[in-house]
């Protein structure tokens, strides 16, 4: 697989973003570096004049970009989501920075699509939506001034993807086959069911408890296999419940 | 020598720049890699409120930038110059890639100032602008859209100074003391004098001479000796011919 359809697998996803400018210079900042699929969650404005000025050339990526209500709906089928946070914060997975990650998205979009997933301008990330992604990227900043406009921060990752698919060894190194966001999030609704079936967890008293089982799962990337069999324990389980 | 203080000696250097917009987000990039010093040479429009709105939380580097009105004027006190170029062109000295660059340039950053040359946003740097640099440097970008922004653009090398200058080896490995800026145009200036009285070059059928001169001259990065003993022979031929 070459470097381009490489990159043809990076979906930019946008989540709530407050200024169409920002929608913009992130659709000309991908061109730049070759990428191509933007994915906007719940825009402020979108379509917008004001998007389409600040694109300049890339007006081919807004017209293309899809528009989705949930975060969800943006990582369907994707094996492996980032999600950019602009500060420290209290973790479940562990941070790593921009240069370091961009090697381990780049092998990964090998097997499939990746997400790398940008915040509103304002607020960032959501800690649900931080949830959702396997992956927390940090790009390093001034420790007096950390606030990159949203799309210079686009600007970087994806210039830092286009300079790790050109890398050898994001195009050779292989990992197993990954399970896909749909398949791990159908794990996790089977487990959530079957954990409240069984009386283990109670959904009005939830103890955090679907977080931490997310974090455990999130650290370890579950293969395709391994959700096969983890599904497969569940059902065996449930049936004695039952 | 430490990071921080590295980075104070890196100048960001925008020439003829026609968006005030871009000054102001130049700013902004700057100052999230914990950059400060901006040298405007020739803005269109500057200072302006469309600058101080785009630099946001920056507007203290907009505050202190100077402006002035040659690329020489620029340059003076630097060791090193990088002139970014978005195109592949008959280049006089040998082109780098921007992540490539970043390592020699922050070498030289710990033996005095460096700078950072970025172009007008349509036409980019000039021929004359290119040859009064070091070291011609190009951020990569896709084939068929290589239309970065300006902020952009100060973005991604902004960024990847702050990345060379935490590596151990910008601020253990110290190159040999360098000549600066004003020390080699001295020594050009002194050169073509000599070269002129002697009847070798003539200023008004120049044969791009200097222009030669100059590419040799820029591939050698010349030492603060190696001018002294350049002048030194200058001067003792010229005592010669006259």
């Amino acid at each position: 697989m070459n470097e381009a359809s490489l990159l043809d697998r990076v979906r930019i996803v946008l989540t709530r973003t407050s200024h169409p400018g920002n929608i913009g210079g992130a659709a000309r900042a991908m061109k730049t570096m070759g990428l191509s699929r933007l994915v906007l969650v719940a825009p402020q404005s979108f379509p917008s004049d004001v998007a389409t000025a600040r694109a300049s050339g890339a007006a081919d990526v807004l017209a293309n970009a899809e528009v989705v209500d949930s975060l969800e709906a943006a990582l369907r089928g994707t094996v492996l989501s980032a999600a950019m946070t602009a500060r420290r914060r209290l973790l479940a997975l562990p941070m790593q920075w921009s240069h370091e990650a961009v090697g381990e998205i780049a092998m990964h979009a090998a097997q499939g699509d990746v997400a790398l997933v940008f915040g509103n301008e304002t607020s960032g990330l959501s800690n649900e939506e931080l949830a959702l992604c396997h992956l927390p990227v940090m790009i390093p900043t001034a420790a007096d001034y950390s606030s990159l406009n949203l799309a210079s921060a686009v600007q970087i990752l994806c210039y830092e993807m286009r300079l790790a698919m050109a890398r050898p060894a994001a195009i050779t190194a292989v990992p197993a086959r990954l399970a896909s966001f749909d398949e791990v999030e159908g794990f996790f609704g089977h487990l959530e069911s079957a954990m409240t079936r069984s009386g283990f967890h109670d959904p009005d008293n939830p103890r955090r408890l679907m977080a931490r089982v997310r974090r455990l799962f999130g650290r370890v990337r579950l293969e395709k296999e391994e959700v096969g069999i983890l599904r497969g324990i569940l059902s065996a389980l449930s049936r004695k419940v039952d």
